[in-house]
């Protein structure tokens, strides 16, 4: 279950960071979503030994981290700007009306161009300024008692968003004839038995339901047909 | 944009947790989510002031989780059992055929009935007995180059893809009870079989996946039981 490396260009872009544990988390998450390049505007720590052991197997992506003093250093080369809050408009101001990660992904998938990500501090977030430079704002719906998640945790349901193939399916699917195959020999166990069974029909319904629901793999779907090859054969049923 | 406080009982379990820092995290991003039941099974670690520091506001979390010395502890009461892994089978090891979290909380919303979403160690994960005891399997699509996730960004995701799902309703699931019998009635035909066939392990196993996956109803179970029942008084199969 791999996903594809994201085509897109995306740049995530921490403001003034505070905890190493963060930036490491930062790190191994974009690794696990494909994506590598970090720059932090005016980090509040040294990128040190807990970072790279946070980051564990995507300390490369701190090793080419980007430090750059001001926020527009940090967008030079970008077309789009997103930022992420967790604070949702108080104000009448129309730039906060964020949209969810999932609406998010899904349009930019119409866009071409670079993106950067924005994340504000951990304690106050993106302030107002920094808010205002962006071209739009991502929020993750969360619960009302304590909507704050912390900065790692955001960014990897982002990118989650923004690199998955949401519905992929990752087994390898029983044919439609294969599928097929295993509702007729079902069935045929059944109507064998038509006479001593209230509802045959509901029966055969909803194995073909749970077949059908279930997304039956290749693999499983033969090795069910083999007990029930077993069966009809024992049962000396001929027609299917 | 502010998520419903989600009606469904899920209960998280984590089976053998290390690291206070993750502890932490996973109640935090629980309590993001507006979850709020966590089982420990053998922590290998206290959990004390750094699992509350990094719990930050949802360190209540922590102080009502409970701790539990075997993971069928943590299991009682539970309909059904949702394991995540990050390892993906290449092999035909039918055991392994995971869902995204997406399709996971798609299906899931169909369901009534209380669901255990399984953890396993940072270091290996869940071992194959665990696997064994999941009624099915969610993995994260992630990068080839980096496909493990931390727990607590894993289950954040796993999380948000639950909170955020809108949809009804509409199944009455099977009781363990009544997938247990299914499954029990079923292994009895496999083996029955056992000299003619050249996996009936393998068998049971595609069959319980399916019926795992499908989140076979009460209605359905009972009717697929009726014909097996049917089978097994002809092949006069006596034990269970």
């Amino acid at each position: 279950m791999k996903s594809r490396k994201p085509r897109r260009a995306v740049r995530i872009v921490l403001v003034e960071p505070e905890y190493e544990i963060n930036i490491g988390h930062v790190a191994r998450v974009m690794a696990n979503f494909g994506f590598d390049e970090l720059y932090m505007v005016n980090p509040k720590v040294e990128i040190g030994f807990n970072a790279r052991m946070f980051a564990k197997h995507a300390s490369h992506i701190l090793q080419k981290a980007r430090v750059v003093g001001r926020l527009e250093d940090a967008l030079r080369g970008c077309d789009l700007v997103v930022g992420t809050t967790g604070i949702v408009g108080r104000s009448r101001n129309v730039i906060r009306n964020p949209v969810t990660p999932a609406k998010f992904a899904n349009d930019i998938s119409k866009l071409k161009g670079k993106l950067a990500l924005l994340f504000g501090r951990e304690g106050t977030g993106l302030n107002k300024n920094e808010v205002k430079r962006c071209d739009f704002l991502v929020t993750i719906p969360a619960s009302e008692d304590y909507p704050v998640l912390n900065l790692s945790h955001a960014l990897a349901i982002v990118l989650y968003e923004l690199a998955s193939n949401k519905n992929q399916v990752m087994i390898t699917a029983a044919s439609e004839e294969e599928r097929e195959m295993l509702i007729r020999c079902f069935n045929s166990i059944v109507d064998n038995f038509s006479m001593q069974l209230r509802s045959p029909d509901k029966i055969k319904q909803s194995f073909k339901r749970v077949v059908g629901r279930s997304l039956v793999s290749d693999v499983e779907a033969a090795a069910i047909l083999c007990v029930l090859q077993r069966i009809r054969k024992k049962l000396k049923i001929k027609r299917l």
